[in-house]
């Protein structure tokens, strides 16, 4: 059955406050990094996935990030196929 | 001064044990979805910066992202310039 790679990136929506990304920001100025206007943290979840298909590999993606990875009161996320 | 924004994905090295994407690959079985054979949590650090040009730009980010982001004796991290 063919593999399939796919990365799930996750997101806060962007009203939800990010206080680990805020902190890093901060942090980022007292290394001496300067110019970070915005700093926000995430997932990304890589998944190595075998279907008959690729329609049936997304489908089974899709429903992996609503119902388990992603939190939809407060994040977003994006499906990126890595190859086929 | 220009902005640019940037994805730092941090991922936990191959040979490091991942137990979180271990409990959610269990979960996605009795989830009823099929096929998963890996699946692994890492980082999205979206960062947006000030600085004169590109190269500066990324000379910043790759400081943050050794020293604030990823935790060098267990993760990698890459860069992606998102636009300039």
């Amino acid at each position: 059955m063919p593999r399939f790679k796919a990365r799930v990136l996750v997101r806060l929506r962007p009203s939800v406050l990010d206080p680990a990304g805020e902190a890093a920001r901060s942090a980022a100025l007292r290394l001496g990094v300067d110019g970070v206007q915005s700093l926000r943290i995430g997932k990304a979840v890589d998944v190595q996935l075998e279907a008959p298909d690729e329609s049936e590999a997304r489908r089974r993606l899709e429903q992996l990030s609503d119902r388990l990875l992603a939190n939809p009161v407060i994040e977003d996320w994006t499906l990126e196929m890595l190859n086929s």
